[in-house]
């Protein structure tokens, strides 16, 4: 059976082409990544937010060259390279980038050990309440299961919303509670689109929030064109891909 | 209908009991617990092993005061109130410990990023692989549904060994992902007696490991009485139980 998403289409475009053309250079830090993963995007923002160097290299999960799986069996990316060895899991990735490279501005988890704690129970609930429901939503094939994931979804915007100090999660400072969801905020139009979703459900606060992070610059510096998205997100909206999350979903397992 | 965990037995006992005796004086930092609860347990095993100030409160979390509902309205143990206010997630509570007690030695994160962020890859491997099929294998009634959540845990398990530096998981040093483990490894003797589980299943490195693991001083001290907690399992091995985890893994739901 030919796995459809093998086709996958092969680079970024847009303004997120741009922003891969400046990182072709080799660097201390390779990143591995997929134009159009969400997850990808996370530690993509955090990249250009902090204005870390590193080399882009695309990798298309469905045909993975040998290098890159020499260093990462698993396969999955993002990834890092960093003196020769890999790391993954797109939060580890943004905690590491903290750790690793500590004079570039801005920081994006806070100083103070109970408002770290603070924001890591927030990544936390992006994790397990927002991420799930949004995968379950797009994957969702009848009417009921369909109404049950986007109530849970936008139940789910919603809690975090009550949250957020503004203008950002923990307050005035962008943070990494912010690059954690963002990925999920800028391609809801897909669920508006095909799944009934509508911004406006998770409250007024959610819908200004929102508004604000699909304008950052780092965001806007890491979106492709969205007639690409459209044709990835179709498998999720026919139950047709293959991805490991889409697996995970359709099985009721874990996102790995 | 009568929820049956509110019968749960109200204290530690055996050598859990002694170390809750000695942390009753008022402290700075208040740690709710309940003695039976492995991700308790996590948190517990890094106070005892670090040394840090803390004064223990047995919560019944079928049966949960006032003044911890309002500093922590989600009401999950384990769960800090520090300076007055709370925070939550055995893991969370773990890394806060790092954070705001840097000087309490040993420290259980690598202070290189690189190894701190591979050890955070295998924090993550606990949570997503052993912790959830160790409860799906609990609570599993048929003879296929244990046979699948018996060869998941085992497996799981295999491959966190084939990683084990020794003695303990990163080298030398006892470290964070030990402890994430740790209170899956002392019970598991209910899932040999019940579940038809054999630590031999995942290889002789994985013995090794976790006969050493249940003997390290931190984790002893923070066991109660076996006959405690078949009580407590007896729930979950007739799939009785109306913990958020064991609701979550009933519904085949990520666990919260």
């Amino acid at each position: 059976m030919p796995v459809p998403d093998e086709k996958i289409f092969p680079h970024a475009t847009g303004v997120a082409a741009k922003t891969v053309e400046e990182h072709q250079a080799p660097q201390d830090l390779v990143f591995y990544a997929g134009w159009f993963c969400p997850f990808v995007q996370r530690t993509w923002i955090t990249l250009e937010e902090r204005g870390i160097p590193y080399q882009y290299k695309e990798v298309n999960p469905y045909k993975k060259e040998k290098h890159f799986l020499d260093i990462n069996p698993k396969g999955l990316v993002p990834a890092f390279e960093y003196k020769g060895k890999a790391l993954y899991e797109s939060l580890i990735l943004c905690e590491f980038l903290e750790d690793a490279y500590p004079d570039a501005k801005p920081r994006l988890l806070p100083a103070d050990p109970f408002e770290r704690a603070y924001a890591r129970i927030w990544l936390d609930f992006v994790a397990k309440s927002i991420v799930p429901a949004n995968f379950r939503l797009l994957q969702a094939q009848t009417r009921d299961a369909q109404e049950d994931a986007r109530a849970a979804l936008t139940a789910a915007f919603a809690q975090f919303a009550e949250q957020i100090q503004g203008p950002y999660f923990l307050g005035e400072a962008f943070s990494l509670v912010d690059v954690a969801v963002a990925p999920w905020v800028v391609c809801d139009y897909i669920a508006v689109e095909h799944r009934g979703f509508r911004r406006e459900g998770a409250g007024a606060k959610w819908v200004e929030y929102a508004e604000r992070l699909e304008k950052r610059e780092s965001v806007v510096r890491t979106c492709s064109d969205k007639e690409h998205y459209a044709e990835i997100y179709g498998r999720y909206l026919r139950d047709e891909a293959q991805s490991e999350v889409a697996k995970a979903t359709r099985a009721s397992r874990v996102i790995p």
